[in-house]
C-alpha cells in the first residue's frame, strides 16, 4: 500500500468523542494524518499532536493511501462518502475507504457498491469499547468488506484496537455491532430488572449479583456496571441517545431480513423512555432508572 | 450441633435428578444421611452408598440434627414440611431445616415462620449449577435465614457447593435464585436473537459471537452455551420445563411487590411458546429454536 | 326447580359492591334470598329491602334451592365452599351452587368436581357490565356447566343480566371472562397508547379518536371511556387493582395450556406498573397514566 | 378554486388497487381527470372510464387545479413530488397538493414546507376503509394541513369517502392514520391471542366472543373479522404487508418524539414474524397464524 520510505497517509475524517483520540493514537503509531472536522476546534487540536489539518473533505483525501470516517450516523455517512464534494470524488483510485461510524448494515453496503465504482475498496469497521478504549486503543473492532481490503488496513486497525475480527463481506461489520448492542442493551436492562426486584423484595442486591455472577447468568455487565449502578452514577460511558440510535439500526436491519427480535424490540422502547425522561446524556445504565419508575421506586 | 464423637445426623427428604448425587456428597463427607425418597429406587442406591433408608418421612427426620429437602416445587415443600404426617411434626425442636428447593419466596418465608412455632430454624438455600455441579460439589448456593442458622448449616453447604453467599433474611435465598433465573434465561433469549439475525443477515454467527464476547456484551452463556446453541444440540443441562416453573416462580414474586420485568414478562412468553412446541425436554437454550420458528428460520 | 306456590329459594353469599345489588335484584324478581356477608352492615340493609339475614354460611345456604357467591378470589371461593364450615357441607343434595366471583378456571373445575361428590351440580357464571350493570340488572354472564344445571339457573340469571351466553362446561365461564379481560386490558392499553403519541405529535386526541373509531379501529372503549380518559378522570368504574388480578388469572390459565400471549403478558405489566404508582384504586382506563409516566408526560 | 363553467381539473398519480377505483370515483363525480401511472395499463383503464391519460407526471398536472397523489411509501411521494421531473416542479403555483399515501409524517411536514416555496398548498390525506371503501366511494380521510387549503380541496374529498376530519396542520393526517394502525393492528391482535386462549382451554370461540362483544371488549374487528378469522380465511382485505410497512411508520414517529408503545413495538414483531413466515400477502387478520404457531396450534 506504500512503499517502505514513506509513511501511509491517512486522510481521518470527524474527529469527535471517539474520532479525536483514534486519529491521534494514528499520529503515534506513525501514520501521516491529515484531520478534517466541521468544527476547527478539534483540527487544531489534532494539529498539535503532530497530525496535519484540512479546510475539506477534498483537502483531507487528496493523496491519502486510506481514508477513515467516524461520523455520528448513516446521512453523514452517506453526505461524506458520496456527496457532491464527497469522499469518493477526491480520494485517488486504488485507495482504501473505511467507515468506523455505527449505522444501518444497508449504509455500509450502499457505499461498498458505490465505492467500487470509483475503484475504491471500501470497509464498514464499527468499534465497541467506548471513548476509554479509543484513548487507549483497546477497542474491538468489527470488520466487514473484502479480505484483502481488511489485509491492507490492518497496520491501521492494530493502531487503533485489540480485538480485530474480519466477520464478513459488507455490512457484516454494521450487522455484529448491531448485534452486539442487542446483548449490552438488553442485559443493561435485565441487570436493572434483577436490582429492582431484589431491591423490592427487601434483598440486598450487591451480594446477590455477586453470587449471580459467578455462575451461568455471569455476564460482564455484572462485573463492570453493576456497583455504579447501584450507587446511581450514570457519568457516560456510553450514553442513552447513542445507544438508542444503535437499536433503531437494529430494528432496522432486522425488519429488513425478517429476524424477529422479541426482547430487542422491547429493550428499545426502554431506551426511548429513558430518552423521554430526559436521561438521553446519562451512561446508557441508567435503563435502571425507568426500570425504577415504572416500578415506582424513588428515582436519584 | 453436635458432639465431636459422632457424625452430624441429616434426614435428607428428596433423591431425585438434583438430590441423589447430593445426598452422596454429604455421605461422603461423613454426615450420617438417612435418605427418604417416594420411589424405592433412590433410597436403595443411598443405602449401597453408605447412607440410611427411611420408609417415611417420619423415620427420615427422627434424630436429625438437619433435614434437608430437595423437591419439585412448592407444593410438595408445603406437604412435605407442613403436612399431617410431615417434617415439623416429627423433627425434634432445635434442629435444622435446609429447603434446597426453588420455590416461591413466600412459600418460603410460610415455611420458615411455621417452623419457628416448633422450635426449629428454617433455612432457604436454592442452588444454581445444575446436575453436574451436584455431582461435582461444586454448586452455588443462595441461602435465605438467620445468620447463626446459616453458620450451623455451614458444614453442609461446604460438601455441596463452592459458593455459598448469605442473602438475606427468610426467602431471600429464593429472591436470589429467581433473579438468577430471570438473568439467565434473559440472556439465553438474547443470544438466540442475536443467532437467528446475524443468521438471517448472512454473517457467520461464530466469529461474531466471538468479538461480541470478549466487550460489554459478553456473559457466561456466550462461553459455554453458544457453540452448542449454533451446532443445535439441546441435550440438558437445564430443561426448559424446569425454567419454565422458575420464571413462574420469579413473575408471581415480582407481582406480590410491584416489581415490574418488561424484560422478564417477554422471556416466560418465550418459555410457553418453547413447551407448547413440544420442546419442554430440551435444555433452555432451545429458546433458539422459539426464535427461528418465529423469523421462518427452518429449525433442526 | 320449585313448586309454583313458593318462590325460589336463594342463600346469597358476598354481598360486596357487586352482590349486594345482585341479591336486591333477586329480592325485587320475587325470590326468597338470604343473604350471608362476612360483616354485618350489608346483610342488615339486605333484610330491610326485603330479604332474610343469615349468620353464617351454613345458615344462608339451609334450605336453599341455589347458592349464589360473589367473593373477591379464588381462595375465598374454595374456603367458603369447600371449607370445613362451607356451603357443600350444608347444602342439600340435589340444589344449585352458581358461583359468580372471577376466578381461575381451575378453581371452578375444582369445585364442580367436588360439588359433583355431595350430588349438587356447580355453576362458574363471571360476569361483566361492572357496578352499574349490577344495579341495573343488565350484567352479561358467561356461563360454564352443564346445560340442565344452566336451564335451571336461568330464572337467577335473568333477574340479574341481559346477555346470558352457555359458553361450555365447568370452567369455561371464567375462561371467557380472562378472554374478555385481556380483550379490556389490551384495548385500554392501545387507546392509551395513541393517545400519548397523538398528543406528543401535537395533534388533538379527540377528533383524531372519532375518525379512528368510525373505521376498523373502532371499539367500546372509545365510544365509553375515551372522553374521560382525555379528561384525565379516572373514577372508578372497575379498579386497577381486579383487573390486575383477573390478569394473574388470564397469564395463568394461559400457561397451564401453553397458549402464549404476547399482548397480553406486557398488558399484565402495564397493571403492575400502575399499582406500582400507587394507581391501584383508580379505574382500569387509568393505564393511561402508565404510558405518559413512560413518555415523560406529566401526570395529572 | 374554478370557474362554475368548467369542471376542476384534478392531475391523479398512482392508480394502483386504491388510487384506481379513488380516480373513477373522481371521474363520475364531474372531475376532470388526469391520470398517471408507473405501468400503462391502468391509464388506459382510466381513459375507457372516461378520464384523460398522461404519459409523465407534468403532462399530469399542467394545468391541474388539484394534484392527488396515491402512492405506496414515503421514498414514493418524495420522488413524485419533489424529484427533478416531479409534481412542484410542473404544477402551477396556486394550485393544491393532496398526498392520500400512507407515509412517516415527517415526510409530509417536508413536503408540505417544500410545497409552500413553490406557492402550492399541500395536504396530507391518507385513508382508511380498504379496497371496498375506495370503490364505494366511503373512505375515512384524515386530513392534515391548512383550513382554508382542507376546504378548497372539500369538493374531491367528498367524492371519495363518508368520514372526513381536518384533524390538525401538516403531517397530522398521517399521524392520526398512524394511530389508527396501532388500533387495528393491536385489536387483531389481541383478538388473535383470545381466539388461541380459548381453543386450547378447550372453549368454543364463536359463541363467546360474541359474549365478549357486547361488553366494554366489544370491537369492529369482533364485528367484522372474527368469523372469517375463525374459518381462517385470509384473503385481502388489508395485506400483512401494508400493515407491516404501516408499524414501521409508527415506531418511527413515536420514536421521533419520544412516544413509547410497549404494545404498539410488540405487534410490530408479530407483522414481522407474519412475513417471516410467508405470510405477507395475506390480509393483516393473519396474525391468528402467528400466535397458533408460537402456541403449537396447527395452522391451517
Amino acid at each position: 500500500m506504500s512503499s517502505p520510505e514513506r509513511p501511509i497517509a491517512v486522510g481521518f475524517i470527524g474527529l469527535g468523542i471517539m474520532g479525536a483520540p483514534m486519529a491521534r493514537n494514528l499520529v503515534d503509531a506513525g501514520f501521516a494524518v491529515t484531520g478534517y472536522n466541521r468544527s476547527r476546534g478539534p483540527v487544531d487540536a489534532l494539529v498539535a499532536a503532530g497530525g496535519r489539518g484540512a479546510s475539506s473533505i477534498a483537502d483531507a483525501v487528496a493523496g491519502a493511501d486510506v481514508v477513515v470516517t467516524v461520523l455520528p450516523d448513516g446521512p453523514d455517512v452517506e453526505a461524506v462518502v458520496a456527496g457532491d464534494i464527497g469522499v469518493l470524488h477526491s480520494l485517488r483510485s486504488g485507495a482504501l475507504l473505511v467507515d468506523m461510524s455505527t449505522v444501518d448494515p444497508a449504509v455500509s453496503r450502499r457505499m461498498a457498491a458505490l465505492a467500487a465504482d470509483f475503484g475504491i475498496q471500501a470497509l464498514d469497521a464499527p468499534v465497541s469499547g467506548g471513548q476509554q478504549g479509543a484513548i487507549d486503543g483497546t477497542l474491538s473492532i468489527m470488520v466487514g468488506g473484502d479480505a484483502d481490503a481488511v489485509a491492507a488496513a490492518m497496520p491501521v486497525f492494530e493502531a487503533l484496537g485489540r480485538t480485530i475480527v474480519h466477520v464478513g463481506p459488507a455490512g457484516a461489520g454494521q450487522t455484529v455491532k448491531a448485534a452486539n448492542q442487542l446483548l449490552v442493551g438488553g442485559i443493561l436492562e435485565l441487570v436493572a430488572e434483577a436490582i429492582v426486584f431484589l431491591g423490592k423484595q427487601g434483598v440486598d442486591a450487591a451480594p446477590a449479583l455477586r453470587v449471580i455472577a459467578g455462575g451461568l447468568g455471569g455476564n460482564t455487565v455484572l462485573d463492570r456496571k453493576a456497583a455504579s449502578m447501584l450507587a446511581h452514577h450514570f457519568e457516560p460511558g456510553f450514553r442513552i441517545d447513542l445507544h438508542h440510535k444503535d437499536m433503531g439500526i437494529l430494528l432496522t436491519a432486522a425488519r429488513d431480513v425478517g429476524a424477529v427480535l422479541p426482547l430487542g424490540a422491547v429493550v428499545a422502547q426502554q431506551f426511548v423512555a429513558s430518552r423521554a425522561a430526559g436521561d438521553g446524556a446519562l451512561d446508557h445504565s441508567a435503563l435502571l432508572r425507568v426500570v425504577e419508575r415504572l416500578s415506582g421506586v424513588p428515582v436519584h
